[in-house]
């Protein structure tokens, strides 16, 4: 792991440096606690290996290279996924060499980059149109690398993908025909149902998707084309796929950090989804008091996602973040509890695009700042 | 302006070179109209200069040096605002020297850092806490500095800010009595009610604010208390605080964009408030299309602010940016219009934190890509 970077200059380039007390961390910061997140990479590493199926951990929400490579080195992740080719890049620099865009890669500078990046690493993209594949294919017999490709089908999330059965098994055999390509399987996730609060409802919408994914499989194999890979899956329904029989690679993410969100996501007997803890936090502090009961921190929609929700106070109780603005954050404190640099740890409502707003995570334990771990794909968009 | 990078990598590190046509530029990415920017610029100069008041331009919104260098040459802005230390730091090494921070800046670190900037650059802060004026003005003395100092009021945001009269003038005074702090006026902005749609309601709202701070005036005036600076208004209220007589100096930031929230607030005769137009967008592919009315775009919740409101799509009617996940966005197509690797412009529902997501504006002109400016201040959130 990375460790102190001692060329940058704390408080502008860095939040802190290693070896520092929390009380200088300088705020917003994105803050690990490291015990925290250990254990929630140690959690899925014995879940993925008691279903017996692997575990391609999604580095979209972390998108830090020093992440991924500790998850496949420790957490049992045979690779990663990620969304964007210059996500992709940015982490075959850093030397994650399996690679999964679990996306579509269209235009031709993209596919290009694509390609050529297959040269260099296992590169693993999803496709659902049958023109996407002979771009992909002339690309990579341009580049002289082999991508392999994976047919979307659309299991109930209604946006990209193919549908279940003939169509998906059509785009299947036109890459198996396609030259400098490998038909490695199916992508099938349902974004949205892991997200569903109630265990039963979101149990009936990944049978389904598992349904549909099932008889896929099965009319692939009547056509001899077979799926080294049948990936989905997040973490709010890791245990559904994993336990179907049908997917052999799941793509959760947020298990990691555990933001509020997936926070209020529960298992069968009520408890938390997987015994994830959160691990992630945004540490803010008071900038403004100047009525007895509220007060304003330095946190808002520049420091925080706040698209599923604003963020909760962890281990504060009586304390609520009430509004976010752009740079401030409203608190209301109806016991007069808050003086002004008091520290705040804010558990996001939604970490993936939180992450994506820092360059730098700071991982601490025991009161000291241990690491600081770059963001090395922020902003790659493209 | 800055031009051309030719030793970065084109789709990795930047989103298109100077020159390229439209279609070249990866997406999603940040797009600045030339024209009808320097059409906002040019209008809001004309309206300060009109009302006899100064612009002291917010560079929250963009955080560009390059904007920021336009503005004061040839905007009619007297210097920027900004919101951070590091944001000022960031400026202030970019040859932006007049910058007010318009807002609390507490922890030693950051006004140890702020004082020292002030050795740079003329630094003007704004306090609501006499502890917070102690601090600042230590560590001026430390570091042989003068930061000039602006009484924040709550003037109605129920944000940040004393309360008018009485309590300003205390720390107002305290301020005149500190080594190396200059009292320098007063700091009246009341945020959400530029927000207001109805133009007689948001009229009401300012008229309130405009009156607490005339009182405040006369109370400080009565004290010996000069006000070179009475700041505050938005892109929502400008012409309401700028013809008051009361206020000297416009923070105004997002005229020079224009975001979807701000082209809803309308002045008195129904047209767009200052008649600014939308000069940003963020540039997306169509990504996939499974079906003949909906596609997904590339862009999502890390390519745009939603806390204002999904993007309108500009100058498409009959298509719709109907959700957005991470890194996917959603598009109703009724017609059946769109083809993958269509290109849609994007409003921004809210441009500050969207421009707070990109490495780089694109400036484009005549159909071709003239200039790319770094978002110098990305991520500065210390």
């Amino acid at each position: 792991m990375t460790g102190s970077r001692n060329d940058l200059e704390i408080g502008y380039d860095v939040p802190a440096a290693v070896g520092d007390a929390l009380k200088s961390i300088q705020t917003p910061a994105l803050v690990i606690d490291l015990n925290a997140f250990e254990r929630n990479v140690e959690r899925m590493r014995c879940h993925v290996e008691s279903m017996n199926v692997r575990l391609r951990a999604h580095a979209k929400t972390h998108k830090s290279a020093d992440i991924a490579l500790f998850q496949i080195a420790k957490g049992g992740a045979c690779g990663v996924c990620c969304q964007k080719v210059s996500e992709a890049e940015a982490l075959v620099r850093e030397g994650v060499l399996d690679i999964l865009v679990s996306n579509q890669v269209t235009g031709p500078l993209k596919i290009a980059r694509l390609a050529r990046l297959a040269g260099r690493a296992r590169i693993i993209v999803c496709v659902d149109d049958a023109a996407n594949v002979a771009a992909l294919s002339n690309a990579a017999q341009s580049a002289g690398s082999t991508i392999e490709v994976l047919v979307e089908i659309d299991c109930g999330a209604r946006r990209c993908g193919v549908q279940p059965g003939a169509p998906a098994a059509d785009l299947a055999r036109s890459i198996a025909a396609s030259p400098n390509l490998v038909f490695s399987g199916l992508q099938a996730y349902h974004g949205s149902a892991q997200h569903i609060v109630d265990p039963a409802e979101r149990r009936t919408a990944i049978a389904a998707a598992i349904e549909m994914t099932r008889d896929t499989l099965r009319l692939l194999a009547e056509l001899g084309l077979e799926c080294a890979i049948v990936g989905g899956a997040g973490t709010g329904s890791f245990d559904m796929e994993g336990g179907s029989g049908v997917y052999n690679e799941l793509q959760c993410g947020s298990y990691i950090f555990m933001d509020a969100d997936y926070g209020r996501i529960r298992d069968d007997s009520g408890g938390v989804v997987g015994g994830f803890e959160h691990a992630l936090f945004v540490l803010t502090s008071v900038m403004s008091k100047t009525t007895p009961t509220r007060v304003v921190c330095d946190a808002g929609l520049k420091a925080l996602a706040v698209d599923s929700g604003l963020p909760l106070i962890f281990d504060r109780p009586g304390i609520t973040y009430v509004a976010a603005n752009d740079e401030h954050g409203k608190i209301d404190d109806p016991g007069n509890l808050l003086a002004i640099d008091d520290r705040l740890f804010l558990v996001p409502g939604h970490c993936d695009p939180t992450c994506n707003l820092y360059d730098w995570f700071v991982g601490v334990r025991d009161g000291k700042v241990e690491a600081l771990w770059p963001v090395t794909a922020r902003g790659k968009l493209y």
